[in-house]
């Protein structure tokens, strides 16, 4: 397996063909896995909004306390369909995609511009389908997509990368019923290698340098899993 | 970055010397990170208990219910300093290493032989220290090591590969203090990497296959870090 990021990418705008913009600086192959980061995702979506626009109410200027602006945990609170904990000012909240994570993916690192902040994409899995459909499009290579962002975790330090969405792969290996080399059957083991993927993806963009596509290559994980099969269920879910 | 197993290896036996098996079988380089599967590396330290040697008290007999061996579930409150949930049969624990974790890590597939169960390593750090010291030894070779495990993640399914001990790398890329493109400081940007280059190395190793062994070629992580510093201090964590 190699891992390359696509490098000399611009600063991405809203209305920019990404796929287009990544044929121009990489040479895609059957079976590749395009990992792209959110933010970038995001921008070329147009999901960015500005704080000037934003009018906080009295939940957000409660909740921000001094050190935040209230702004932005107004834009959190409206990104969010839950809050699933409340350290002031740190929120960690349930988005409309269901995914858990701290101020509903909302981000002013890698904005376009100072005084605004990047939401995440409306649905990440119809984003990577979009970006794999126009690779195919352009240069007739089937490629796999995965747009990723970076996630804290409970019980550990640092975050890992996550997929958000997913186009053209398998985004779990399930192991269940198959043997190991003495006979016993692997019960429970589901790997998302999907969040393996846009981890090990991570590892070569950087994040203050920019460069927000990598290419995965020499790994089958063609398929047609959306990165939504990673959301746990609710009512299996222990720690909500 | 390049990522490959290390194929043909036995089974690993109690007394083995992974970094000879290792070397045998890869030529390793200056900055390579080995992975090694914590199974290989408890099995070579003699980490393994027989069901029948174990006594199930009346807490473990309570708790395995009808569909899980009371003496397995023994064995897990032992490994245990802490039940942090239970879904009989399931517990989630916190082990002495301040993992928190599906079984306290214990398991039964890859094992020696059926009627046995792999234990995780007393020490994962001082684990990867030996391995990493051994092949500096035997060849010269500065690496990195990291021992590595699967681990589920609340609200989200499946597992993914996380570094239990780590020797010979940062692991840690910490940007707080960087700025980005446009000059936005990146106030809170910790990223595990040794977990995302767990995660990576899993993606070749399989796991039914029995490839407990991958390199990381090709990424500068060189550093003095230890995986415990991956565990998030209790009183900073919102999901106990």
């Amino acid at each position: 397996m190699r891992i390359f990021p696509v490098t000399g990418l611009p600063e991405i705008r809203e209305g920019d063909d990404l796929a287009a913009l990544v044929i121009e600086r990489a040479t895609l192959e059957d079976g590749d896995v395009l990992v792209v980061a959110q933010k970038a995702v995001s921008k070329a979506e147009g999901r960015v909004v500005r704080l000037d626009d934003i009018e906080p109410s009295s939940r957000a200027l409660e909740l921000a306390g001094d050190d935040e602006d209230p702004r932005r945990t107004e834009v959190i609170l409206r990104e969010a369909v839950e809050i699933v904990r409340i350290r002031p000012p740190l929120l960690i909240v349930e988005t409309q995609h269901g995914f858990i994570c701290a101020s509903a993916g909302v981000d002013a690192s890698n904005a376009p511009e100072p005084g605004t902040l990047v939401l995440l994409p409306l649905d990440p899995d119809a984003s990577a389908a979009r970006i794999r459909d126009r690779v195919r499009e352009l240069t007739g290579a089937r490629v796999g997509v995965i747009v990723s962002d970076s996630f804290g975790r409970p019980w550990r330090q640092g975050t890992t990368d996550v997929a958000l969405g997913a186009a053209g792969i398998r985004v779990m290996e399930d192991l269940r019923g198959t043997r190991d080399r003495i006979g016993y059957e692997l019960k429970s083991t589901q790997i998302a290698i999907a969040d393996e993927l846009a981890g090990a993806a991570q590892l070569v963009m950087g994040k203050a340098d920019g460069n927000p596509v990598a290419v995965v290559r020499g790994l089958d994980v063609a398929g047609e899993d959306t990165a939504k099969e990673l959301v746990m269920p609710a009512d299996r879910d222990l720690f909500r």
